[in-house]
């Protein structure tokens, strides 16, 4: 994702609030803090923190004291989600009655489609450390949100927790706006493999010039028989169709095909024969 | 994901294993074991760690003594990587030239891929905690892999990166699983990215003897200049590197460096010069 961008997607994650609920440790509100800021969430709201402020905070959220002098503090859940359009609770798992349960990732889609096209206000609700949300806490949600852990482990704590939960949501603002700009402009190249390439890629009608000039080559050094070519021309392209040469490595490629053949040809020397042995 | 498979999920996830180089702060070591035992993942190989044991590390991985036991410590990253097929280097930007870069999302997709399709093993390779890794070690990678950040700020440690990978890699597990069940409900389809291989890809220290032969031979043609390679070796890694060769393809190609240098130190000769230009 390029950086010109970057405001437009922080803008859109600040529809999201990062709610925690009688946190314990100033620790875990520091490495909120940072993992909200590495994914460009900035809203923390705590509900009756147990010490604020404290050094701690400071420490952990290293380069995001920005975020601090941000931070809401209210006494209940209620006033914190008060103004929002969707509440999500995060929960390891149901309880009471089941509830609509999404996995982080389908949560952080809903969550900013909902910003994206309707600038919802969005709050994601992280509670005590020991022993999580309330059963009347999460009944204050519209969805409970888990995030698949390894069930015979899964002790995620609050604050890997929120680094997952602030990730997804940034990863679902990013195919977002990407989905929003190539509709626009019909269609850009959307190359799951986006590589920032320094040199253009070849194209189709260049490697049909690749493939008779290697094979030239190698028949030209007896590795491959015209006459009975088997399917080595068919490994060649499946080797190289699936490289993508960029256009600096296409004519590397030919220059070698080209050497080795003059030197078949006869119409190149080596200049050093007698170097041949010594670095062998 | 229901319970029931978690165990296939962690059987998956064993083929894929996180290398730290040279780790300062036994804590970060810690955390690292803790994401990755949250998310399936069980192996995790040191190189060269600053300080190891540490109490630091115990009390980070709480609960997942179990993988403090299987720590593989090593002295290089090459004898870390040697039988994997598919490494990738983790790092905030490309630097030199310009190499194979996938966000963490589609990285964990492809790797994931070959160890479900193929039982590839699988390295991420994160670095140092001050200044991650070197271009040489990013040069063994086959493909360098970033999360995208709030390009503001991003200073993910090295924890906060594993946690990320370790969810991402899971995540894709998850879903090839849900994918490949249904599929097996349904039809037998055939998908155009992962095509059932004839033979077994060729691990990390296989090419490690590839690229010393095409550069001597390249050298033999006179073509890449010892004393003054510029990127040409650089360039030839990132090429084949991203190809991933299978075991016919890559003694095929080592075949034809043997034959041009059998050709350049007069050992070979050809048989029917007199057809040289007649099928040019």
């Amino acid at each position: 994702m390029s950086q010109f961008d970057n405001a437009a997607v922080s803008a859109h994650l600040s529809h999201v609030r990062i709610v925690m609920v009688n946190t314990t440790l100033p620790a875990n509100i520091g490495s909120a803090l940072r993992a909200m800021k590495t994914m460009g969430l900035s809203r923390l709201v705590l509900v009756a923190p147990k010490t604020y402020p404290h050094p701690d905070i400071d420490a952990l959220a290293a380069g995001a004291s920005d975020l601090i002098a941000q931070i809401e503090i209210v006494e209940t859940l209620e006033q914190a989600i008060q103004d929002c359009h969707l509440v999500f609770g995060t929960s390891a798992r149901s309880r009471t009655i089941p509830w609509p349960l999404l996995d982080a990732r389908p949560a952080a889609e809903k969550s900013m489609q909902a910003v994206v096209q309707q600038q919802q206000g969005i709050a994601v609700v992280f509670g005590r450390e020991d022993r999580g949300l309330t059963n009347e806490e999460l009944a204050l949600a519209n969805y409970h949100v888990t995030i698949p852990v390894n069930t015979d482990y899964g002790v995620l704590n609050v604050a890997q927790a929120i680094q997952v939960i602030c990730y997804e949501m940034r990863m679902a603002t990013l195919q977002l706006i990407e989905k929003t700009e190539s509709t626009e402009q019909q269609m850009p190249v959307t190359d799951t493999e986006s590589m920032q390439w320094d040199e253009p890629l070849v194209t189709h009608a260049q490697m049909e010039q690749f493939y008779p000039h290697i094979e030239k080559m190698l028949q030209d050094i007896e590795f491959l028989d015209p006459k009975n070519p088997r399917l080595l021309p068919l490994r060649l392209r499946r080797l190289f169709g699936r490289i993508q040469l960029d256009r600096m490595e296409y004519h590397l490629l030919r220059g070698i095909f080209s050497r080795v053949q003059a030197l078949t040809h006869g119409t190149w020397k080596k200049s050093t024969d007698q170097e041949d042995q010594s670095d062998a």
